[in-house]
């Protein structure tokens, strides 16, 4: 796995038009999910995508993953993607034109539906990623992901093409790529095959909407150190008790907002310990 | 950029007990930022924080980032690293003793306060990443950063070593290097001289507490598709009102939660259009 993931970083990839395979060697299974992935700087994927699970199954032919290089697409001499703002401000817009050019050669041989190919501008203004979207986008054919650098998109854009605009965080990052690493990585892991049924015993850890309790492994003493005496005690509605009881805990001290939600849906009073 | 981005993603990786800087042509300033980064996949790095400004600012030493392979700490023949989870359960947890010695080996010649140098472990339990969280990270000297891939990480070992435990969202990955990835470009990003001023213009826009108004560009009239004429008006009090009652509405409709915080900070009812 680490040698493929490093050939696919050593991949050379050359400015073009068109879309296509970053491994030319990799099947293109019939109706396997597809990502696009609109950028000025398309040799950083795969990236991480191509290590570990992600990159076998990328190997496999189990997704795919294609990048559409901006800059060619620019205006000029120098391919400018960006200018000002109009009415005045700081930083850079990416020019409605030149993204309207990229996004249909993105939009070929697509489905017309945005619920079947989503269509994904990542954007600190964006609905936040969450699983739940993770799950709608892996249930897609594909989609196509615009990265920003800095700048913001024409807005126009955004309406003509029903762009969806995802925010990974209340965080400001250099530019989309890490971001749209990140919602693949959440999508693709959901796709059957992709991890065996790793995913879904995860998947549902997750949706019990509490934050998962601590976890003890070997050895049994580290240095003094013991696991809780409770976990080998081979009793398992007690383990199971005593996971609930610290998962519900660290949920209350760490995310209040996952608490309340969590209480409403179990008629849980948030301030008490014991149910309504 | 780009080429310097494909000759860090060339570059061979082999593992090792030492820390070391993955480029080891890159100047060494004393007092840069650094990012320690405890992972079973090294490759991977710098990835996309080797290219566009973070990469220049990689290149130019304003930063560095080490990477410690995890792997070769690990137990036995095969340098296992994870267990199954005491008390029973799925998936495999990563073992106290073999992390133990990949922290102490990244704690070499670091600050002893966490203030100054924060140990972080990526994980869906952890708090959420924002932007304070990226401010507080930048003025540090550096940090270290934990990539679990699937597996939990020993309790005893996250309080042993006054470990954060940070989480980039509320969905799942495949490992925590593109969680990483993205907290520490959002982290360098802040650091005097990577962006130049551009960083301290987004973060005032991003303290606004609202998300951005819609921005626009040349050309004024796309395909028939125009500007709102108010950004042409060159009304500038008229031009902030409207971008003020945009990104109001905007955040209203897609963040209620951020929507809430800015009106009780700013003395405004959520529900209604008017200050109190």
């Amino acid at each position: 796995m680490s040698d493929a993931a490093k050939s696919h970083g050593r991949k050379t990839i050359r400015p073009t038009l068109q879309p296509r395979e970053l491994m030319t060697d990799r099947p293109d299974i019939a109706g396997a999910w597809k990502a696009r992935i609109i950028t000025l700087f398309p040799e950083v994927f795969p990236g991480v995508l191509g290590a570990s699970l992600t990159g076998k199954a990328l190997d496999e032919g189990l997704w795919n993953l294609e990048t559409i290089d901006l800059r060619p697409f620019g205006e000029g001499k120098h391919r400018n993607v960006d200018d000002t703002p109009v009415g005045g401000g700081a930083g850079m817009v990416l020019r409605p034109d030149v993204l309207a050019k990229a996004l249909m050669q993105a939009a070929r041989g697509t489905p017309q539906s945005r619920a079947v190919w989503p269509v994904v501008y990542l954007s600190p203004r964006g609905k936040p990623f969450n699983q739940a979207m993770a799950r709608r986008f892996s249930r897609a054919q594909g989609m196509t992901l615009l990265c920003g650098r800095f700048e913001g998109v024409d807005e126009r854009v955004i309406e003509t093409f029903g762009i969806e605009e995802v925010s990974l965080g209340d965080f400001v990052l250099t530019g989309g790529e890490i971001a749209a690493q990140a919602l693949i990585d959440a999508t693709v892991r959901l796709i059957p095959r992709v991890l065996g049924n790793q995913a879904s015993i995860e998947e549902e850890s997750f949706s019990t909407g509490l934050l998962e309790h601590p976890q003890y492994t070997k050895p049994v003493d580290w240095d003094g150190r013991k696991v809780p005496d409770i976990l080998l005690s081979g009793h398992h509605a007690k383990i199971a008790d005593w996971r609930q009881e610290q998962a519900e805990r660290l949920t209350k001290e760490r995310r209040p907002d996952l608490w309340r939600a969590y209480c409403e849906t179990h008629g849980r009073d948030p301030d008490g310990d014991q149910e309504l």
